[in-house]
């Protein structure tokens, strides 16, 4: 494959006035169940969506390479058409994204866990019995907004026992390495800086932590905190940057809105439903020429491993394509960040049914949105950071490359 | 995907006595029209390249990348298996092949535009209302070989109001800016170095355009001229060199011409129709064992946006067929540089047919050589650079890789 990379688009990328609408639908790729044999978006009743593959060109997607799974960033930034291999979000940073918190530049971010150690100091539980949500946040309150040396400590609760923290402050720097120690029967470990730089940061760290443990003490089961994961925000040429567009995202669920984040969309406030997110996009479609629209419930479903409510899922999403398409979208992509087959109740590495609907498109055979009618289709098997510069060119939005 | 280059196929590659025909149809790929839904070529009767996909392997090949839409060099270059981001050829060194001028290395070629500018030396008209090419001619001839400082500057006439600059001496450096300054109302530019080896070159253009500006001051309505795109011949490793072939191109076109030397072809004298092309391989058959054969004309009625006129070029073609196939070459490829839809009237990013055919092809069960039939070909969808290994290998030219 020719190396293309962002700069080169960049290069290539003009602003016109035509709109591109990417639907991004969690999971949506599955497996089949073995007495029909078909796959969860096979088994659905999606006519909208058929109808709307017969007019535009489909394929399949893999959203890093053939046989690998991506958590949820690098398959979302492989559709906004960031190589996920060379563009990481790290733990930390992806656990704050995750909790809608706006990190800035400069600022570190970890993932935590609450434990337990016992009277040695010794971890006896890495996730403290799974402790409530509601028992974690009102340990992060007593754990929250210290000053170390002028850096400014955030203590964030996620979900159970997880949590994240923020470092924000001058010259930090997150080479250093996790307290925690992966296993119990050993205290948290002092973490360590992996070059000079980072020395600041590995004593405030280490500084907080011995707070931490005595603010602590007193309570259980949950009564210490590991630290893992320490990175940065990631700093990621923008979408407006790159594609000259003004983006916008709609995602119920705060991760999906992080990552959009990370490429310089901006965020439209929205509801928890399909629905609230399709009055989103008919409230701002006049203000961008670029929507990321995220849908969580396949996803959901396909981890629960539950098929017939993943069916449902995709038949719902269906409900709503008409949403969309009576915009009149220049392009319009439906694509999936990864599979989530109700069989395997987690991320897979399956290719992704993908389409391109646009005036150009030149349209294939494919008149069924699903796995088996995708392999057929004109954009063959294709990789998902290639989706964005052809939705791009479908849009007329890029330059000829070379004389 | 596996990082293939040029020194990797090198390694491989060997001279044997087999002989392979690349037949480039400029522009192949199209769009369907509405009534019909059928593109040019699945509209145009083409019993010859249908035989000849039955008996080859098919696929959909991809210029540079998925979405990027190539000028025609890219596109040829990638079917001569260099790939076409890293082997960039500029504005100005392509202006002069596009005359069939053949720089040497060191030269530095400049694309230029004769102008019309004001008392006060500002351009008023960027083009000198589009000046004849016999009068731009003229205006070439006196501003033609002059000598500054060692350097001889050679003013060749390109078409209308378009010439090329070509500067040959020792030291030069296209590193230096455009003199065009893009708008009407300013005066033209100084020519500036980028780097101190440059500063050589941008003295002698500066002297050359105060000359020019003297020798022209009579004239009307071009009384100046505009340089931009310095460049350098492009120094790529040749065909020869890396494929062990001994190369040979027949095009009517001086640009295809241009772009087959840059890649160390050697040139044959041929007439301006399909059959005078056909006439040249078969005198010439004998004398190499590879033919990069150009045929203009589909490009050019896909440019005019004239449908019906693209669907009988591509007759045309098709009745020329034979012409290659009853010489036997071992390996044939049908290919395009890229599509020239007559709906878009010009280069768009869509993919295009190619077949190759060889007695070891692997045959898929494509029949009909269109777009809709060859997705699903054999080859699927390639990288066009992918094309010319494949044809190697089709004419048993590459060795076995690694133990």
């Amino acid at each position: 494959m020719v190396n293309i990379n962002l700069e080169f688009i960049k290069e290539l990328s003009k602003t016109t006035p035509s709109k591109i609408v990417l639907l991004v639908i969690d999971g949506m790729g599955g497996l089949p169940v073995c007495q029909s044999g078909k796959t969860e978006l096979e088994a659905a009743f999606t006519p909208n969506l058929d109808t709307l593959a017969a007019r535009s060109i489909c394929g399949l997607s893999d959203p890093v390479s053939p046989g690998i799974t991506p958590g949820s960033a690098p398959g979302h930034l492989a559709l906004f058409g960031y190589d996920p291999v060379t563009y990481r979000i790290g733990r930390g940073a992806l656990e704050a994204m995750g909790i809608d918190y706006p990190l800035q530049p400069g600022d570190i971010a970890a993932r935590g866990n609450f434990c337990t150690i016992d009277k040695e100091g010794l971890v006896t539980d890495r996730r403290a019995g799974r402790v409530s949500t509601e028992q974690s946040s009102k340990l992060c309150k007593l754990l929250n907004n210290m000053d170390i040396d002028g850096v400014n400590i955030l203590a964030l609760p996620v979900k159970d026992h997880r949590m994240a923290l923020v470092l924000r402050g001058d010259n930090l720097n997150h080479d250093i390495t996790d307290s925690d120690p992966q296993q119990t029967g050993m205290a948290p470990l002092k973490v360590k800086a992996n070059s000079p730089e980072a020395g600041k940061t590995a004593d405030i760290v280490n500084e907080f932590l011995d707070r931490a443990k005595d603010i602590l003490s007193g309570y259980s089961p949950a009564n210490m905190l590991l630290l893992r994961g320490f990175d940065e925000k990631p700093q990621f040429p923008s979408v407006s940057e790159i594609y000259k567009l003004k983006p916008a995202a709609i995602a119920s669920y705060p991760m999906y809105r992080g990552l959009a984040r990370a490429v310089g969309m901006e965020i439209l406030k929205t509801g928890p439903t399909m629905e609230d997110e399709m009055a989103t996009l008919k409230q701002n479609y006049d203000k961008y020429d670029y929507f990321f629209i995220h849908i969580k419930e396949t996803d959901a479903r396909g981890e629960d491993g539950d098929f017939a409510a993943k069916v449902k899922a995709l038949e719902h999403v269906d409900k709503v394509i008409p949403e969309i398409t009576g915009l009149k979208p220049d392009v319009i992509i439906v694509a999936g960040d990864h599979s989530t087959p109700a069989m395997i109740k987690g991320h897979s590495w399956h290719p992704v049914p993908v389409l391109i609907y646009s005036e150009w498109c030149r349209p294939d055979n494919v008149n069924q949105f699903s796995e088996s009618a995708c392999i057929c289709g004109g954009l063959g098997r294709i990789s998902a950071k290639d989706i964005m510069p052809l939705a791009m060119a479908n849009a007329l939005k890029l330059n000829k490359y070379g004389a």
